[in-house]
């Protein structure tokens, strides 16, 4: 079967390697579309060789149909098809609180192990959830990056009515925004990319470009002063750190769900004691924030079909990433694996 | 009647006033203690002239007895004895929310309008709640702060079990350590002033000195790695800004209770987002923070004179902030304004 391999910084490999069998508890999967994450990218860049172990299949947003059970699986049939959780839960700690998901002993399955970007693919059978009815695989590939989006939305406790703005419209951005809105959320996208600012107007929202415009000045304006109930940062700038704290009222939640590394930010602290605001960190997604995903991209609310920039086959992966390198404004690429 | 005049940085003086007639909701107080809050240190260093208007009365953690009722006054009556909620609440703006303790039209009474360092002083009716049989009004002077850390344990949702961290032992942060103690959590406080480190000590608390041990390393072994559930950031330092997310657990919750003004703090939003942590900023109190706090301090578990550094009568209010300042591990100070 073919495989793709993270070779090097800005290197992938097309190869042959050899069907595995599952194990316990586990199934081989017969791997259909994968999109590709920002942290694909990343590991393309080679700024995480440290945790991955090249030559490496990587790949984590991934739609599949079940092509063989391991023993005792019950849960999946063979010819189901499915999307994955692409997490593999360790030994319990107290300090995890029984949060599996962000446990201390988690493996991220694409990074800390083989991933997607594959035809088949072994993973632990609890990984799996059945796509919908009348859901296609194509979009399947897309319950993981949505499945962050509604995990980001719940720990966010939006409610109908409410306020929220998105502070970043890239792809995850992008899928709160649309979560928020299914929720009967007011919402609000701030985006500085030209291209960006076009596709997301075009899908119906409304976005202010702060580099333009202030955007407490426009977010005073748009909510007759009563300002924003919940704010997601999913920039990873320190513009919007600063926003963040700006534009929240009262009590207001801010959900931290970009990744801030490397280094400090700088913070308002004082707003947070003044208004009794509240920040939010939110990293991945629990088995309930799958079933919430599936249920909204089944019920058509989410147009996947304008998300996605590019279609490439599994041959193609290079070119598909350098072209990411040169279109930082593209939203959803995915491989097809079978093409 | 005698009132005390703050007049400019570094002076006070003792003046003769009218007593003023409560007007329709109003109540007259004959003032009995009023403790000295670091707020009222800030206004006597002159920081704060913008926001008062000296000559002017300040002062706002007080014990009283009624007085005089005004027009429509029913929920007290002449002879009870009381603390007051130095709260007075303005128009509702759709920003609040309706959280009127930290609404855009508050007002502090005792910082924006006549305080308590004088023998009569006139309030709304709505700022008063008894105090209970057998608290003494010198030791109802404690209310006002004790409401603050009740609130403060509130927003932080502690359980009984939990462990939680006090960061700043100071008058505030004693007062979450023993609320925190009477919900039954694991107190710890980390504190860097040796005096204060003692006074702890002697009240039974479990103290840390981040400036001689490393404050993460201990909590690990305190807490044999389950880390802390609950931090509260009560220095108002960069140096507890980085404690905080060095303690906490997965889910943990971090309470901003010190106030952060002059500028940003820098702050890792990557633990935010790894153990998804929660920042919860906390102001003041609202009327059941009141009530919590009366029931706390009836049933006897805070310690109230052990707290108490020094009494000084209304004249001699001058020599006690002299003295404040020149004692920075001083606990409690009260003004006994009938002496
Ligand atoms: N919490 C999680 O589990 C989780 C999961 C996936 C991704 N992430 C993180 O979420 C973030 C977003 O992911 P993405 O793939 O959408 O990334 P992205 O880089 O494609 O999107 C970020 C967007 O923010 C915009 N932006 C930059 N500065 C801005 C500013 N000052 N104001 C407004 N917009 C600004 C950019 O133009 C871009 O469109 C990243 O930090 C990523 O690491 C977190
Ligand atoms: N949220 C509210 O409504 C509210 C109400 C009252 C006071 N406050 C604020 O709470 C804070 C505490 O008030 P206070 O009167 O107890 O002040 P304080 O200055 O007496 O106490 C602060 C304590 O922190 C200690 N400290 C300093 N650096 C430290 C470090 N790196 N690690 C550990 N301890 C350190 C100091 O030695 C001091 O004992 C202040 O910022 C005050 O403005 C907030
Ligand atoms: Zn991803
Ligand atoms: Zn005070």
């Amino acid at each position: 079967m073919k495989a793709a391999f993270y070779q090097e910084k800005g290197k992938f490999s097309i190869g042959e390697s050899p069907i595995e069998k599952p194990g316990k508890g586990e199934v081989r999967l017969s791997v259909q579309y994968c999109g590709v994450c920002g942290t694909d990218v990343h590991i393309f860049h080679g700024v995480m060789d440290k945790r991955v172990s090249p030559p490496q299949v990587i790949g984590h947003e991934a739609s599949a149909v079940v092509a063989e059970l391991g023993e005792g699986v019950d849960n999946v049939a063979v010819g189901d098809e499915v999307a994955v959780r692409p997490l593999r839960f360790g030994a319990e700690h107290s300090f995890d609180k029984g949060h599996k998901h962000v446990g201390k002993n988690l493996k991220f399955i694409g990074i800390d192990s083989a991933g997607a970007f594959q035809q088949n693919w072994v993973v632990p059978a609890y990984t799996l959830h059945k796509l919908p009815e009348g859901l296609s695989l194509k979009h399947g590939a897309f319950i993981e990056p949505l499945a962050v989006a509604c995990h980001d939305v719940k720990i966010g406790r939006v409610t109908k009515g409410e306020n929220a703005l998105v502070i970043g419209g890239g792809p995850i951005g992008t899928l709160i925004a649309f979560v928020l809105k299914e929720k009967g959320a007011n919402v609000f996208i701030s985006e500085v990319n030209a291209t960006r600012i076009g596709m997301l107007k075009d899908l119906g929202f409304e976005v202010i470009n702060p580099a333009q415009e202030s955007l407490k000045d426009s977010i005073t304006r748009l909510t007759d002063e009563k300002m924003i109930d919940c704010a997601f940062e999913v920039s990873g700038s320190q513009a919007g750190v600063e926003a963040m704290t700006e534009v929240v009222n009262v009590r207001g939640r801010i959900v931290m769900v970009a990744i801030h590394g490397g280094g400090t930010r700088n913070v308002d602290l004082f707003k947070f004691f003044w208004s009794e605001v509240e920040l939010l960190g939110a990293r991945l997604y629990e088995e309930e924030d799958y079933e919430e995903a599936l249920r909204i991209a089944a019920s058509g609310t989410v147009p996947f079909e304008q998300l996605i920039t590019k279609v490439g086959g599994l041959e193609q992966i290079q070119e598909v990433f350098d072209e990411i390198d040169k279109n930082p404004a593209g939203m959803k690429y995915l491989i097809d694996i079978n093409q």
